[in-house]
C-alpha cells in the first residue's frame, strides 16, 4: 500500500520534512516526460468506473486501462477514478485513449503543483488539493481530466473523501444523476472545499486553548506552537487560494462549452464557500499575530514583576546591611557602641529606614 | 423564543465561543439542501405583511406562507418579514410561490455568511449582517427578496432595527410609500447601516477611556483589552465593507431593471455610509496599535524607573558598606581603629563617597 | 457667532474630542431630510452675493435667499456665499430655486463627510474642507455648487479664506474676471488647496525639533507627541487625498460641460499640488515612524548606559566586601590576623583585585 | 553667483534644512503668476545657443533671450540652455517668444516639483532632477521645453552634467547630430540618469562599512546614519520613480508626433536604467532595515552579556560573603570559631560553595 | 580563462562584494555603444554552432564569427552559442551579420540587468540569469537572440547547463528536432529555470538545521545567517521573477509570429515552475522572519532564565547576611549574643526565612 505523500509537516510538532519536496524530476528531461515511480508498485493502479444517466447506473472496477476507452463518447456520464500517480504504465495508455497532452500528464504526476486550471481543446485540467488531518496535516493532490461526457480523477491514495457523491450517484437523490459531468466535477469539487473546514476547526481550537492559557501561563513552546500554526494556515491557503481563481475561470472564461449554464451558480457558490475560508484562515493568522504579541508581552510582563519584587526585597535590607555593617567597626572610640540602649537604638533605626522605604515604594505604586 | 446566534464573542471579556461558528452542513450534503433545524422550534415563523401604495397601506402577519402568494404579483408594494431562519417549512414553500432558487434558500438559511448580492433572473438576494450591542456584539444575518412588486426580508429573530421604516410607512412620511420596492430595499440597507454608528462610538469612547490611562497607569489587562477591540472591529469591517460592493454592483451593473434610475442616487448615498463606516474602524485600528504601543513603552519605562532608582540605592550603598567592612576586620594592626577621631573619619568618607557619586548621577542625569 | 465645529483635537496636546463626532442624524429619519440645528441660531445666515463678467463687478449682502433666486440664469457670473450651514430654512429655499436635489442639501449640511464630488443633472456638489491651526487644528467643511452660471459656497462660519479671490475679482487682475464658473470654483478649490502648506510646515517644524532632542534627551511625553502627530497627519491626508479623485473626475469625466477645456489645465495643477501635500505627509509620516524607533532605542540606551555603569561598580566591590568580609571573622586561630603588614596586606590584595576586574571590564570593552 | 538650493539635507550629518522646502508662493496668488527671485541677482541669466544639424554646428552665448526667437522655427535642431530659474524677465520673454503656457512657466520656477511631462499642444514640458553629491546630496530642477525644432533647458545654476552631451555634438561622434531634438532631450535625461550610479555607490559603499562595524561594535550614532541614510535613499527614489512614468508616457503616449519612433527604443532604455535604480534602492533600503535589526540585536546581545558576566561574578561572591558574616558574629557560644582548623574549614567552605556554583553555571551554558 | 562575475555574495559568510555591481559604462558615452572589455582577453570568443533538422544534426565550433552568417536564411533550425560577452569584435559582427539593433548588443553586454525580453522587428532579444551554487552564489546573464530560423546564446563563460539539450539535440529523443528555434528557446529557459531548484534546496536545508538550533542554542551568528540567507532570497527572486513577465509577453503578445501555438503551452508550463519557484521563496522568506522572531525570543527568554535563577539566589540570601551583620555588631549591651543558644537561633531564623522565601517563589511560580 502506497503511504500518501505528507507534505506538510507535523501539526505543531517537530517537523521533519522539508516545506516544499522539490520536483523529483532530473533536470534537462524533455518536458511530458512521466517518470518512473520512484516506489515503484507491484500492483497496478485501480481503476474504478461509474457510468451513469438519469434511469442508469453501473459501477465497475479493474485494472486495465483498456476498460475505459469505450466510456470516452458514450451518451451516459462516466466518472473514472484512478488511486494511483505512479503508475507510469496506466497513466500514458489513459493519455493515449482519451487524447491528453503530455503535459497534462506531467501535471497529474507532478504532486507538489499548485491547484490549477489548464484548458484543452475539448478537456479541462483541474489540479486541486485534498487536505486530511491525521495527527499530522496530509495533503494529496487530486487531479480531475473534464471532458464532454466524462470526468476522471486522478488520486495519490485509494483512500478518499468522495463516498458522500459516490452515495447520491448510487441513490439518485439531488439532481447529481440528470445532470451533465460538469456537474459531477463541481460536486467532487465541493466535496473536497468541505474538507477544510473540519481541519480548520482544529486550528480554531488549538488557538483559543492557547488564548486561554499564554497570559497566565506563557511557557517558550507555545510560541514555537503559535508560528508553526501560523505557518501551517499559510500552507492551507495556498491549497485552497488559487482555487478561487479556478472556478472563476471556469464561470467566465469557458470557450469549451464543458460547463452548463445551470451549472455556474453552483460553482459561484463553491467559490463563496473558498472566500469563507480564505477569510476564516485570515482571522486565525491574526489571532496568531496577536497570541504571538500577548505571549511575548505576558513573558516580559512575568520577568518585570520578578525583578521587580526581587529588586525591592534586596534594596530594604542594602541599607540595614550597611548599618549592621556601621556598628561592627572595631574603632576605639564608638561613642554609641557604649551606651545603654544603643543596640535597640540601632534597631529601631534599621526598622525606621525599611519602613520609610516601604511607604516610598507603595507612594511610587512599585508594590 | 429564539436566541439570536451571537457570532461575535463578549465584548472586552473573556470570549467562549468560536470566532467562526463554522457551517454545520454535514459535508456531502446535496446543494440547496435545506437542513432541518438544530433547534427545533415548535411555534412556526411569523410572517408580517405590509402592502402599501401611494395611497393604501395594510398591516397583517400570519403563521401560513400561503397568505404571502397573492402578493407576489399584485400591484402595489409588498414587504413580506419573516422573522425566523429554521422554520424549513416555511422556507421551503416560499421558494415555490416566489420562484426562488434553491441555491439562494440555502444562503438564507447559512447565516454564516459575507454580506452578498446574488442575481436571479427577476430577483436579487441581498444578505447583510445587523449587528447589535448588548452587553456583547451580536450579529444577525438579514436576507432580503427583491422582486418586481415586492421585498421579503428574512431575520434571525424577531425583535429588528426596522421600525423607523415601518412607522414612515404607516404615516406616509417622505417618498417611500411613492417609490417602488428598490426604494424600500434601500431604506432598510439604510437603517441597518445606521446601526452601525452607535456600536463604534462604544468602541470609540472606550479607546479614548483607555488613552487616558495607558500612559498614567498601564495594567496587564488593558493589552488584552485593546487586542480584543481591535479583533473586534475587525470582525465589524467584514460586516460591513462587502455592502460597499453590494451596493457598487446594484448601481451600476443592474440588468434586471428593478432598480430605478432615481433609487441609484439614494443607493450612492448609502454606500458613502458605508465608505465613512470603513474611515472610522480604520481610524480606530490605528488607534488600537498605537495604543499598544504607548502601553508597551509605559510598562518598560515603569519597569526602568523602578530599576534605575533602586540600583542607584544599591549602588550608593555598596561602597559605603565596603567601609564598614574594612574597619570591621579584625587585623591586630589597623592604626586608623586607635585614632582618637577614627570614628569620625571613616563617617565623613562615606558622606564624601555617597555625595560625590549622587553628584555623578546628577551630571549623568539619571536622577 | 457659532463657533467652528472643530473634529481635529488639540494639536500636540490632550484631546477631549472623539476622533470623529458621528452623524448626528437619527437613525432612521427618511433620507434627504435637513435637521433643525442643535445650536439654535438667531440670526439667518448672511449671504454675500458677487456678480461679475468682464466689464462689471457687484458686490451685495443680504439675509434673504430670495435675493439669490435671479442670478441662476443671468449671464454674468455669480458668486454666492453662504456662511452657515445650521440656518435649515436659507438651505431649503436656496434648494428650490437652484433645483438642488435633496441628498446633496443634506450633504451639505452633514460637515463630517470625505470630500467629495457629486455629479447631478446641470450642477456639481463639490464638497471640500478647510483646514486652520489655532492652537489646535480646526477642520470646516465648504461646500460647492456650481452651475453654468453661478457658484454657491456653503461655508460652516463667517470667516474664510477667500479674501485673495475677493480681492483678484475686485481688481480685476489675472484672468479670473474673464473666465467663467468653473474657472472661479477652481480658484477656491486652489487657495483652499494653499492652506495645507503652512499647517504642514508647523508639523514639520515640530518633527524637527524632537530630532534633535529626542536622541539627546529623550522625554516620555515625546512619544506621546509623536503619535500624536501622526495620527494628525493621518487625519489632514485623509482631508486633502479625496480631492485628488475629484479634481480627475472634473478634469476626465465631465459630461455635463460645465468645466471649460482651458480650465483643465488649471486643475491639473491644483491636483499636482495635492499629490505633492500627499507626498509631504507620507515622508512626515516617515519621519514620525523612525523618531519613533530613535526614541525607543535612546530610552533603552540611556537605561543600558545607567544599568551597566552601576553594576560594573557594584561588582568591583562585590570582591572588596568579600575580603574584609574574610578578615573580620571571629576564629580564633587566623594567622593573617596577627602578621604585623597583614592589615596593608588585605588593603594591596583589595587594590590588586579591583584593578584587574577594571581591566578586564577595559578589555571587554564595557568601559 | 547663485547658490543650488539644497532641498536634501547633509548626508549623514545633522541636517539643517527642512525636508521639504515649502512653496513660497504667496497664497492666493493667481495661477500662473512669476515670482520675483528671492535671491535678487545683478547679471541676467546666461543663455547658451548650440545649433545644429548633419552638417553643421554653431555654439553661441548671451544674455539676451530676443537672440533665441529665430531658432524656433528654424530648420535646424537648436538646444537653448538657460542657467537660472530667478530670472523672471528672461523667463516670461522666453515664455512670449516660444508661445509657452503660463502655468508651464511656474512649473519651471517652482523647483520643489515631484518629475512629470506636461503636454502642452505642440511642446513638452519635462521636469527631472539632477542630483549631486558635494558632502551633502543635493538635487537641482532641470526641466525640458522640447518643441518641433528645440529644445530648451532650464538649470538652477551654470553647472551642469550635460558636457558629455555637448563634447558628442561638437564632434558629431554618435547618431545625435543626425536625429532630431527627441533623441537630444533623450540623451539629456539619459546623462541625468547615469547621475545617480556613483551617488548610490556612496550609499552601497557606506551600508557595508556599516555592515562590518555594526556588529563588531555597535555605537548610538550608527542608528541615526542609518536611519538618516534610509529617509534619504526614499527621496532618491523620489526623484527617480516619477521618471518612470514621464518616460512612459513619452512612449505610449505621444499625440504630437515630436517623439520619432526610432527614439522610442532609446527612451525604453533609459526606462530600464531608471527601473534598475529604483531596485538598487529598495536593496539598499531593504539592507538599512536588516542593518537596523542587527544593531538593535547587537545592542541588546552586548548588554545582556555584560549583565550576565557581572551577575555571574556577584552571585559566586554572595553566598560566600554570607560565610565570612556568619562568623563575624560575635555571640558568646560558637563552638567554630574555637576549633583549631575553623578558620580553614571556612576557606574551605567558600571554596567548595563558589566552585559548585561555577559548575552549575557550566551545565546551564550559562558561561 | 575568465571568471564569472559574481553578483552575488559569498553565501551565508562574510560578503566582500556589492551587492550591485553598478555600470561600468562611463557615463554620457553614447547609447549602443560597446564596451571594450575591461579583462581584456587574448583568445577570442568560442562560438559553437549546432545546425539541425528532424533528419539532420551537425555540430561545429569555430572562432571566426563569419562561419555564422551563412546560417541565418537556412531552412534547418540553428542554434549558435558564444560563450564571452566581454569579445567586443565578435559580438559587433554578430549584430551586423544578424541585424541585430545597438541598443540590444549593449543590453547583452550589460550583465547587471534585470531579465527582459525586447521585441525587434524579426528578432527576440531574452535576458536571463543562470544562477549556480559554488560556495558562493554566481549569477550569470544569458541572452537569447531568437530569430526565424536561429537561436543565438551568448554566455558570460564557457561552462554552461545546457548540455542535457545538447544531448538531446544529437540524440534526437523527444519532440526538439521536429520543432523550431522557439522551441529551443523554451527548452533553454527552461534547463536555466530547473537550476533554480537545487539552489533552493540548500536555503531549505540550511533553514531546517537552524530551526532546529535557534530555539535551543541560539547564538549571535545565527541572526546574520538568517539575515543574508533572507537577502539572497530576495535577490534569488529578483533573477527568476521577471521571467514571469517575460514569458507570459512571448505568449500573449507575440506579433511577430516567432512563436509558434503550439510552443505557447510548454511556455506556460515553464511559467508555472517561475511561479511556483517564487511561492518556494516565499515560503523561505516567511521561515526566515519566523526564525529571527524566534531567535530574539530565545535570547531573550535564556537572558530572563539566567536573571531570575542569579537573582533568586541572591535575594534569598540578602536577608540572611543582614542578620549575621546584626549579630556582627560591637554594641556592649546586646542580651541575644550572651545567651548559650543564640548562636543556634540565629542559625535557625536564617534557615526560617531562606525557607519561607522559597516557599513565597514557589507559590509565585518564579522556581
Amino acid at each position: 500500500m502506497v503511504q500518501a505523500r505528507k507534505i506538510r509537516p507535523k501539526f505543531f510538532r517537530k517537523r521533519s520534512q522539508k516545506p516544499f519536496e522539490l520536483r523529483q524530476e532530473e533536470t534537462g528531461s524533455p518536458p511530458g516526460t512521466l517518470l518512473p515511480s520512484k516506489f515503484p508498485r507491484k500492483e497496478k493502479a485501480k481503476i474504478t468506473i461509474i457510468d451513469y444517466s438519469q434511469d442508469e447506473y453501473n459501477e465497475s472496477s479493474t485494472y486495465d486501462v483498456e476498460d475505459c476507452a469505450k466510456y470516452r463518447d458514450s451518451k451516459s456520464v462516466t466518472w473514472i477514478n484512478i488511486d494511483s500517480v505512479d503508475d507510469v504504465d496506466t497513466l500514458s495508455k489513459l493519455g493515449e485513449y482519451f487524447d491528453v497532452h503530455p503535459l497534462a500528464l506531467e501535471d497529474i504526476q507532478d504532486t507538489d503543483q499548485r491547484p490549477k486550471l489548464e484548458e484543452y481543446e475539448d478537456l479541462y485540467l483541474i489540479v486541486t488539493k485534498l487536505l486530511r488531518f491525521r495527527d499530522i496535516i496530509v495533503s494529496e493532490q487530486v487531479s480531475m481530466l473534464l471532458g464532454k461526457k466524462y470526468v476522471i480523477t486522478i488520486q495519490m491514495t485509494e483512500e478518499d473523501c468522495f463516498d458522500p457523491i459516490r452515495d447520491r450517484l448510487r441513490s439518485g437523490t439531488g439532481r447529481i444523476r440528470s445532470m451533465g459531468p460538469d456537474y459531477l466535477a463541481y460536486s467532487l469539487m465541493d466535496v473536497l472545499t468541505d474538507e477544510y473546514y473540519p481541519i480548520l476547526q482544529i486550528y480554531g481550537d488549538e488557538l483559543e486553548r492557547l488564548e486561554d492559557t499564554v497570559f497566565k501561563d506563557p511557557r517558550p513552546h507555545m510560541l514555537q506552537k503559535i508560528q508553526r500554526g501560523k505557518r501551517d494556515l499559510l500552507l492551507i491557503r495556498r491549497s485552497i487560494l488559487p482555487n478561487r481563481e479556478v472556478l472563476g475561470k471556469l464561470m467566465r472564461d469557458d470557450e469549451t462549452g464543458l460547463i452548463a449554464e445551470s451549472t455556474k451558480r453552483y460553482l459561484r457558490d463553491c467559490q463563496d464557500n473558498t472566500i469563507q475560508i480564505s477569510d476564516i484562515i485570515e482571522t486565525y493568522r491574526d489571532m496568531s499575530s496577536s497570541l504571538q504579541d500577548l505571549y511575548l508581552s505576558s513573558i516580559s510582563h512575568r520577568m518585570n514583576e520578578v525583578m521587580k519584587v526581587l529588586t525591592i526585597i534586596a534594596t530594604i535590607f542594602i541599607p540595614l546591611t550597611f548599618i549592621t555593617g556601621l556598628y561592627g567597626m572595631n574603632f576605639d572610640a564608638m561613642p554609641e557602641l557604649h551606651w545603654e540602649w544603643g543596640y535597640y537604638f540601632s534597631l529601631a533605626a534599621m526598622l525606621l529606614v525599611s519602613l520609610s522605604m516601604l511607604l516610598y515604594f507603595k507612594k511610587k505604586r512599585w508594590l
